[in-house]
């Protein structure tokens, strides 16, 4: 398969979107798009992280992240190790920064962590050699997360600027929601945050968001419906409503989306509560993205591996 | 190494050993003789599966059978990624079809799951794209199980037809029993229940087998006697007598498998509970199949995974 | 890359440090040295391990040891399978020689084993036709770290031969110290165990060690202060001190350092309990080695898992 030559991206790690150019963010794009396609051959294999080795350090435990980051490295030739909680030393007492630098010195390139803390991964980031990769840190960033999908949202849509991307649910707790917000805001979308007050709180406009606490309000007109994942726990002292109130008044359902524009497109980063923040019949109906976002996951995490890739120091 | 041209396997999953012709049984047995070899060179390596994805979707674990398709996988050069219990969704309240549809969008190739749930695998394969095989579930089939246990047969004593094949313990509630009693019959063995009437109940004979409640007669003149594992864990309700009583009256030792035809065979899936359903001096003696059934394991599934890839969509 | 000719080690597992001749860990040490040069590479590969299958069997879980060895075994080609305790049956109540037993039949070439129990490998060595690597014993051995330890002190000092080596803490219990005492006495090295009298009891001298239970006086002209990790996880039933006191007197922190020879380098296995055995300042200072070990470790199991590779049963 023929390749266009890659734009360089300039940064040695990807910690959030945060510090990432209009540019640097349609690098790893227009790369991304390119390895769709890899997944879609039959021999879904590139050689251009041949040799290399790939540590998935993940401190809080993730089905689909890591599975994406496993698959995306694997695909790319890459001997990919994954190292979950349950066997590290963080039970023995070891810290963070003593097993990233253990890890360190076994000459990985590339360090995938995720970790519950926010920062954790910019601190670890300072004291390695090799590459990393920010597979979230606490409520912070989720850098991969929102790239794949500006990717989903850019090919149903053909763009992103000038976009109305409705963020609804748990936004105060929700890295996911931060690195959305940076990205499409970079890329020229009109974000809204739409939420209970004590999960999207007027003080998110800050963010340069327009904060509505009524569903219908806040979807009227929206391109996109991007709902998150109630995330229980994370919510520490937060009013916690029950599910069935919950859903009652911020559940994505037919009757609600009808507010949004009539070509609204419906994602939602998973694992879902179904019933609670969305209905299955909305979940898994023509409008939904929720699969492509995860097969733009791997695409996304290719591309981020390709690109950090060309700054690796080959010692 | 010079390969046979391979017949075509008609099916595009390994479900269950129900719905398998007899054809079908013995072209998957036929490319299994050709893996054993495989696995007896230096360099255990084919290029089969190269740049495919092959995802353990376990939801039980288990040593023997997820390292077995890890194995077979590996040697067929595909990428495999285990996904166990404990780093699933399955905490977060995802749903089974959820995490299948989730990892079938990251473009696997093949899809071997294990789950607790009768059917679950069923209803999986009818929503993903990729094949999908099933590592047993409930207490409903285990097919290559049966597989490498009819490969085993059939290798020591040279064909399966006409052969009496006793199989002793728990039953009812075994998926090897089930699919072994299926596909043994299907090549025309006659197969027996032996047990107590707890675990080997008179309605036994629904599936065409003679039920015995006596080791003695059940094993008079058997060919092959297969112990089942006692998986207290799955006998809900059922009367479950102490280890020691059940030994007495239905562990296989040197005295009851006298019972047997002087050449019997016996077989275990693993893994034995020692002294409990059979005694060492058995389960490690001269007419001990059980390590050559885990070494067909591997090369059963190797020819499973061949087969199913025959059919693999090539987008 | 232009290879030396590798000396033959004579040994078909590794076992322990005990039963070595000096050669053969000479002839270790050399092949590490070359092997170090594999992970300095931009293409971190050999071929030497193709097509082999190595497996990890831990039933203690570990993180630096079992990434240590996966990521050797793949850069040398092979395929690496990891089986931690939380997937095996032992659960099931499936002993560790039947989960050996069934292993082995999957053909692998090497199996890394990790056990609580000290013999445990030695057991399961007799029993296997694949080679084995003792990854730690029980109190036993392990001699992969010993190897490690000896290489960085090789590559630092320019020898071993005639070096006062002072190994602090927890000797008595440690796996660890009993290699290296083994080892680097065969290599000509002066060896001093230091500790309390629980952990490191006048009954030492017997392993040919001076024993110490001040830390000045233990320390004094070292020239390689070796810390071990205090673990009290296996300490039944002796006397264990707070962590604080157990500083205060046995802590290596620089005022204690300063009584080893000028030029002393400091060491440890880790994962390190910072500020019980060691302060953070020698820890992370400029004498230390801790991180080179840990690359000398990846080297050093490589040059292990090559040296076993020359005589695998070739069926």
């Amino acid at each position: 398969m023929p390749q266009k030559p890659h734009p360089v991206f300039p940064h040695r790690h990807l910690l959030g979107i945060e510090g990432l150019s209009r540019i640097d963010i349609v690098t790893l794009l227009d790369m991304a798009e390119e390895a769709i396609e890899v997944s879609r051959q039959v021999e879904k294999k590139r050689a251009t992280l041949r040799g290399r080795t790939q540590v998935n350090l993940f401190y809080e435990s993730s089905t689909r992240t890591q599975a994406s980051f496993e698959i995306a490295g694997k695909r790319l030739g890459a001997d990919v190790m994954n190292m979950s909680v349950a066997n590290s030393s963080e039970k023995k007492g070891e810290t963070l920064l003593d097993t990233a630098m253990t890890l360190n010195a076994m000459r990985p390139d590339i360090l995938v962590v995720r970790h519950a803390r926010a920062g954790a991964v910019h601190l670890l980031a300072r004291k390695v050699d090799c590459a990393v990769v920010n597979a979230g840190d606490g409520a912070h960033e989720h850098p991969t997360q929102a790239l794949l999908d500006a990717l989903t949202i850019r090919r149903h849509k053909g763009r992103i600027e000038g976009l109305t991307v409705a963020i609804c649910g748990d936004v105060l707790h929700s890295r996911v929601a931060r690195s959305n917000i940076i990205l499409l805001s970079a890329l020229g979308a009109r974000l809204r945050a739409v939420g209970p007050s004590t999960l999207a709180p007027d003080s998110l406009s800050r963010l340069g968001v327009e904060v509505f606490h009524d569903m219908r309000s806040g979807l009227a007109g929206a391109d996109i419906v991007m709902m998150l994942r109630l995330q229980r726990e994370r919510m520490n002292g937060a009013f916690v409503p029950s599910s069935r109130e919950y859903f009652h008044f911020f559940g994505l359902d037919e009757e609600k989306l009808a507010y949004a524009a009539p070509d609204a497109l419906v994602m939602h980063p998973g694992p879902m509560n179904r019933g609670v923040e969305i209905d299955s019949s909305v979940a898994d109906g023509a409008r939904s993205l929720i699969r492509d976002q995860v097969e733009m996951g791997v695409a996304v995490r290719m591309a981020v591996l390709e690109a950090l890739a060309q700054h690796l120091p080959n010692v």
